[in-house]
């Protein structure tokens, strides 16, 4: 059969985030659209439900004249019985050996269209954006496939989870609307597993559209707590802003594109990790639950712990150096860390992972910089080679230019001094001033960013020996030029997307330091940290990577919050 | 040369941990002893004190007299050098190609001893206990060695990182005390990188002999705060406790007892991911800061989150169903989970590591029960494959019989029902009349683990069918009895690692059997949880494992606080 089944973002349906994006200081006559737009919509989904529930009156109603196939559809009870010689299959392996044969399907109804009264397309979708085209013709003595049993198929909602038995054709030609576009599927059993509501709170089709409006996170809590009710007819469909995806989360997540974004965050922890394992780099757990908030106490979540009080750690670096203080070579880590920044942007989360790692310095700290750029361009170049298919599907939703990285070898690895004359001396008017002792702000490192691309053909580069003043107490300084440290940062589109250098192992070096940037020696936590190195530690150094912020910037999104599984913001914490 | 260093557990040195695990009710003769005890201890320490100061004042006035070898030796600076032509190696990798040539090597300074005035015998540690033996040999015209650095290397505290260069030869007969046997090296270089104190407060020995007394985490927290200064002579060495090790993280970790557990932990969460890939399962992390306490509430950890409160996840279980809701057919997490519970037991901690995976049934729940068997053998087979050295070097501090294993096809499950009916009729006169419909006791577990082994030839069992009432509310009650639940615990050495089982993924059942449980179905988390499954959610289970029980209990480690990194309880917050 060559009938297409209908494009998976059907352009009847309503986009139902219309006026996402839109500017705060609405006009009236906008409101006036916005409200209509809304009735429209309302309207639409009233008429949605009435269709369904017409045709679930109708199928009924049919059910009760004779039904030769009505032993092979409905809904699955713990009795329905499916053939023993059908071949339990998952759409991504299908082939030509499974042609002419039976088979037994587990996945969502993506999508359905009758065709008159004796036919009905289904796409059924299984994990990512594997969906197949499925058909369901009645014959005439009514098996193994009755017009009721048609119509029926044609009445299930969206969404709802089915078992189907079906043999398996080459279609009159490929389905272009499925990415299984070679078979399809004859149904002869259609069982409905697990019922989706007639009307969901965002449509696939709505999931798998770009986000552009982030800011509505400032709502309520209590509006957002009721939002999450997704099933009722009575809910409100939100526009399709990040605030309605998160309060969607179940299609949130079944859409293509966070399938594929999942896939990808996966790929680039086990990228980390193999390249670091081959490398005899040790996996380590540091804490969460800490004493004492030894990283400054700003911005450090607290809690009631017994009878005295603990902190959410902020990062592993007191941990991943005791490692290697406690005898380990090489480590590294995968691990949440938490911040209590207020800050409600695209780029910040309140809980996120951190791929972190420390290292003995044999000879020279640049072995800690050629590590972590070794790693880093390993996980860039095998998400290019192994997801290109992910890639692909994210892109027809958020567009992204492939990474331009830089030949092996010819690595871009600037001092931060170098980078400023750049700045001054090549970049924007307002730049020609900058200094060497600051660090940079976020638009000073995108106009570097941009230079650096003009000029060395790489969105990936090194900025080494960072000025004193813009690194921590631990960073250790430069013993030729105590201005500088041997600390650096690595960028991605003009965006830093990592820390790291080494750390001083000298305990008496550490307290002279830990003065000079004015933090209490003895203070908690500290003395604690100090101690550490009181007992013979080699010199090391390491770094951290925030794991969202490598997705996000890698594929260009528009917020680090698509990155996460579940995003953590001042305003969210649900689901 | 041939002459055999120290033994790294010197017999001359009083054991520190001396008094460790001591009945509390010591009788005045007991205590008597204990002082002397100290007393000696003090008195050694103040000897070997004594010792380094001589020897060191001797080495600097000897400094002072001609010394051919005087850049070959000393404190590290930055202006120190080494020879261009010495091959970085690791002690692990030393093969015979290295005989003859010269290495550099940096590594802990595990013992010296001198020999006579013009030799020095030293064991060089790296990472885990791959430790070598070296001999610097003053020759008459004091070239590469002179007299002076014999004296010094000999003054050097044990436990510094060392930075050496040396010739690789063959000793005259293999060296038992280093794992490093075949080689020794000819030291011509000898400088401290790092220098560990005269009196360290745990010596590398003590950390390696058996813990027995984990009881004294009781100590207040202001003393065990204080005792973390284990830089200073005054310090005192307190025995060999658990908190002692805390106190002394750094030379804890230090120890190859330590580092042994740490790789098997390591490789344990491997194996766990590897397996689970070629399944098919996909990797996520769900998050630590949730927004209500979805399992009851009790033990839950909560902090002030801006303006409300947040919690601290106890288990992944309801991200894990949300990421098969939204799309995912198979899934896993290794993650911190977080219990307030007030426990102060070797087998307790307040954070620990979940290993767990959720899937998506497609024909009977077993499937689950399966793949997590398949798991778990997989582990244990694994360890035991891959970790026999590991192993053997923890034997030698806590000693264990080989993990008796099911062969392959001849795995031992049982129903609860059936477990139960062994203990009544072949277990110990006080269970003759437990029951099947309740939840076993650790006594019990234990009994009937014994039971299991003697019939089955198995420390690794499953009971399946738990009773209803044993079970939270998500769990599944079987459609052909429902005082039975499709959940299942594994066992390992007669004490549970594992509970799993299928989840109820039908919204109107899960409301009936929170009903059931007393629990509000609209109530705080829960009514999102509930909420999730409206969308066509698949039949579905899954499992988890306490990552620091199953590395302590495969080795049968007297506490599950030995296998973590950084072993957080009630009385721990630190390191």
């Amino acid at each position: 059969m060559s009938e297409p089944a209908a494009n998976p973002v059907p352009p009847a349906e309503p986009a139902v985030d219309a006026g996402a994006g839109e500017d705060a200081a609405s006009t009236s006559k906008k409101a006036a659209k916005k409200a209509e737009a809304k009735a429209k919509k309302e309207a639409e989904k009233a008429r949605r439900a009435a269709e369904r529930a017409a045709a679930q009156a109708a199928s009924s109603s049919a059910a009760n004249t004779e039904d030769n196939a009505k032993d092979n559809y409905g809904k699955e009870t713990h009795e329905t019985q499916y053939s023993e010689d059908a071949i339990d299959v998952h759409l991504k392996n299908l082939t030509d050996e499974h042609l002419g044969k039976k088979v037994y399907v587990r996945a969502w109804l993506q999508n359905s269209r009758a065709q008159g009264a004796k036919m009905v397309f289904v796409e059924l979708r299984e994990e990512g954006n594997w969906a197949i085209q499925g058909v369901a013709a009645a014959s005439p003595e009514g098996t193994p496939v009755s017009r009721q049993m048609v119509k029926w198929i044609g009445s299930v909602n969206l969404e709802s989870f089915v078992v189907v038995e079906a043999t398996v054709e080459k279609p009159y030609e490929p389905v272009k609307s499925c990415r299984v576009s070679d078979y399809e599927l004859h149904i002869t059993k259609f069982f409905v597993h697990a019922t989706a509501p007639a009307v969901l709170g965002m449509t696939l089709a709505a999931a798998n559209r770009p986000i552009t409006n982030f800011s509505d996170q400032e709502a309520p809590v209590e509006q957002a707590v009721e939002k999450l009710s997704i099933s009722g007819e009575a809910a409100g469909i939100p526009a399709a802003t990040m605030m309605t995806h998160l309060d969607n989360i179940v299609m949130h997540k079944r859409a293509p594109v966070q399938q594929a974004i999942a896939d990808i965050r996966m790929e680039v922890k086990d990228l980390f990790r193999s390249y670091l394992k081959n490398l005899g780099f040790r996996e380590f757990e540091p804490p969460c639950l800490i004493g004492a908030a030894s990283e400054g106490g700003a911005d450090v979540f607290d809690l009631k712990y017994f009878d005295r009080k603990a902190y959410l750690a902020q990062s592993p670096q007191l941990y991943k150096q005791t490692e290697i203080a406690g005898g380990r070579k090489r480590v590294f880590s995968v691990s949440p860390v938490f911040r209590a920044e207020k800050s409600n942007t695209p780029r910040h989360m309140t809980e996120f992972t951190g791929l972190d790692l420390e290292m003995e310095i044999r000879k020279d700290y640049r072995e800690v910089l050629h590590v972590l750029e070794g790693v880093l361009l390993h996980i860039f170049r095998g998400i290019q080679k192994n997801c290109a298919t992910e890639i692909e599907i994210i892109r027809q939703v958020y567009p992204s230019e492939d990474l331009l990285l830089p030949e092996p070898g010819k690595e871009v690895r600037l001092t931060f001094a170098e980078g400023q004359k750049l700045l001054r001396e090549e970049g924007p008017e307002e730049y020609r001033n900058v200094s060497d002792d600051e660090d940079m702000s976020t638009p000073q490192e995108k106009a570097l960013g941009a230079l650096i691309k003009a000029k060395y053909n790489t969105d990936f580069y090194v900025l080494d020996k960072f000025p004193d003043s813009a690194r921590p107490f631990y960073a250790k300084e430069d013993p030729k030029n105590p201005k500088v440290t041997n600390a650096f940062d690595f960028f991605l589109r003009g965006q830093e997307i990592l820390s790291g250098g080494q750390r001083i192992n000298d305990p008496e070096e550490l307290i002279a330091r830990l003065k000079k940037k004015g933090v209490d020696p003895e203070g908690p936590g500290i003395k604690d940290y100090v101690d550490v190195f009181r007992t013979g530690v080699p010199a090391h150094g390491g770094g951290g990577i925030g794991l969202d912020r490598v997705v996000a910037w890698f594929l260009n999104l528009p917020s680090v919050h698509l990155a996460a599984y579940y995003p953590r913001t001042p305003k969210r914490l649900t689901p």
